[in-house]
């Protein structure tokens, strides 16, 4: 399969770097799919093609996947040898040195990565290869290493966790009778649908006012009540203080509280705490605040076949006075679910 | 094509029927498509299955389609002979006699209609044509015949207009922004729907409010503001005086005020006038009041991809004060208009 070996980098056919890339992707999903860092994996290819490493990262505080690969080396295997990554080598020292020095320091002569890093920190890495004389490819399966960590490098690239924001309503844009009672306003298609969506959410965000007038268990559960395997960690965002005897207290994941209404500052706290992906469920006082700070990126609207009409609109403030003001939308599909249905929308643009 | 004639009824084919009954329907629509009337036509079959007359009715004070045929006919031509008619011939005595005497005293052997009479006062004919030996036959392309007067029959039975509530908003429920421009929520696509949809009704109704504050013209027009050939009468409903400049007095048609909100009267009196199928623009208030009377029999609501927030929701009040006192509505579809999207529904069961 090589072309060109010895001391030179070696040239590898572009089958083999595939074959590399997709093992090298399947390693990274054996890494945690939630947390600080992202999925990456790593093989390590000798001049002839062979691989003689593989390794990705398991977490936050562990070697990253370079690292990993190589440590499975002797000294001076690697030199000459080819560096299949799915992320591009970071360059930022945090509590593992940067990865780009190590695949140098290992004599590693090329190095071919899927993604690009959007990070502040950690980018660069490419850059600091290259000018060690390290032969470096970009790109190669960049669609599969994209989707396989979307989320994590959509925060990165924000500086906080994607946000999606859900709410349930008529057509008519009410959350609830004016009475307060809403149960049930959709049907079971839309309620699982929700669940389903909490657990692949890192976290499940409501203001205080939810949390104390319906208090809510912030679980993601089946139809009958049982807990998914994945659970979002509740967050709660206010000022008012929340009783000892919440349901949300009782949560597999100990819920945070964020005594204050920055919402800014929360999301970068929870990025920095590893939180890629948060759902906002209300109630309408916290979710018209996300709308008015232009910090959505996603909606699910669900709308019920219904009419309530009354004071208790799903969204209340969201700063528009004049039409032109309007928060424009891009609908990317509508799903029928049961009798109702579920509006899929992003803003039309950054605003 | 007759199995048997002279003295005794002709049993005519079903095929010959049917033609014939084409044909009446055919001439039917010769007659005007608005008015307190429906569209009806007749056809006379001699005993050997061949048309001797044909005729429709022409409108309120002209003589049925029944009538029409047999006074194209010489005294005692119509003795033994089949009428085919696309609605239940009349039992009621009005402008006109009943269509069912006048079958008998024609001498007139068979009856085959389409569709029956759901009038209060103009039903019982069948029962009329059967008590004098007239052999009756119903349901004879029912359907085609069903959908040609859908609107005149539903009116009939509701004994008032068919009534379609129509509103814009956003996918929050508002109408407008907060200062209330509201220029343009929907696109070209959806508004270019509304107007042929008015077009298409016998009526176009707004509040008071609207007719104040928005001075609408209330015509049906091209995306280029020019008049549509068919155009609703302009309803206005509401005590406050609406002002002679307003430029619904310029409609084609003369507007119709109703100094009251007494709506069930409203369109009761619409009906006697012959409107069949009013369309409601609004605003809020007036729909509200529609809505909670339980007086709608079609929503179209335009949901554009937008969140605007506020106080200007589309609907207000309507009488729902516990979740299960709310409007549930049956969806019949969603059409994609543009970026905007209709929602066609109806309630789910008469309130
Ligand atoms: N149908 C649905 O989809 C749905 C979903 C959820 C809830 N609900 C209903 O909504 C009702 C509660 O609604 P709600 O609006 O009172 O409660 P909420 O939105 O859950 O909480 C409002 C509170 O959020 C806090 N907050 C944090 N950051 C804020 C900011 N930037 N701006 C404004 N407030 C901020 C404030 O807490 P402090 O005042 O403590 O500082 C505020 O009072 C309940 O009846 C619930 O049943 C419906
Ligand atoms: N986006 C949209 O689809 C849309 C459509 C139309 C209008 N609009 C906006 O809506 C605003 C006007 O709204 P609005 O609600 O004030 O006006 P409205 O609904 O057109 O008129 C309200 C008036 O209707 C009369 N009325 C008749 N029967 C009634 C009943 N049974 N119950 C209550 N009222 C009855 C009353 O008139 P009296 O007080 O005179 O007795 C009442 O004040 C305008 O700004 C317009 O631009 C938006």
């Amino acid at each position: 399969m090589a072309q060109q070996s010895d001391h030179e980098a070696a040239i590898l056919d572009a089958a083999t770097l595939e074959t590399a890339m997709r093992r090298a992707l399947e390693l990274a999903t054996q890494g945690p799919a939630r947390g600080v860092n992202p999925q990456v994996g790593c093989v390590i290819l000798d001049a002839d093609g062979r691989q003689i490493a593989g390794g990705w990262h398991r977490g936050a505080g562990t070697a990253h996947a370079e690292v990993d690969a190589l440590s499975q080396l002797a000294p001076g295997a690697a030199r000459g040898a080819t560096a299949i990554v799915t992320l591009e080598p970071c360059n930022h020292t945090g509590r593992t040195g940067p990865c780009a020095q190590a695949l140098i320091d290992a004599g590693i002569t090329r190095v071919v990565y899927a993604v690009s890093d959007p990070g502040v920190a950690s980018a660069g890495g490419a850059e600091r290869l290259r000018t060690a004389g390290v032969a470096v490819q970009a790109g190669l399966l960049a669609d599969e290493a994209t989707a396989l960590i979307a989320d994590w490098l959509a925060a990165a690239r924000l500086g906080r966790p994607v946000v999606t924001l859900k709410w349930a309503s008529s057509l008519d844009g009410r959350a609830a009778a004016d009475d307060g009672s809403s149960q049930w306003i959709t049907g079971p298609a839309a309620r699982a649908d929700v669940h389903r969506r909490r657990a692949a959410s890192d976290a499940i965000i409501v203001g205080t006012g939810t949390a104390l007038a319906d208090d809510p268990s912030l679980t993601a559960r089946d139809a009958n009540g049982e807990l998914l395997s994945e659970q979002p960690v509740p967050v709660v965002i206010g000022t008012r203080p929340i009783p000892d005897s919440a349901a949300l207290r009782r949560h597999p994941h100990t819920p945070l509280f964020f005594d204050t209404t920055d919402l800014a500052s929360v999301l970068r706290e929870l990025h920095a705490n590893g939180i890629r992906h948060a759902f906002i469920e209300g109630g309408p006082t916290l979710a018209s605040a996300f709308v008015a700070a232009g910090l959505v990126d996603e909606y699910l609207i669900y709308l019920a076949p219904t009419l309530l009409g009354g004071s208790r609109t799903a969204l209340g403030e969201i700063g528009v006075g004049r039409i032109d003001e309007q928060h424009r939308l891009t609908i990317d599909r509508i799903e029928q679910l049961g009798d109702d249905f579920l509006v899929v929308a992003r803003p039309e643009k950054r605003n």
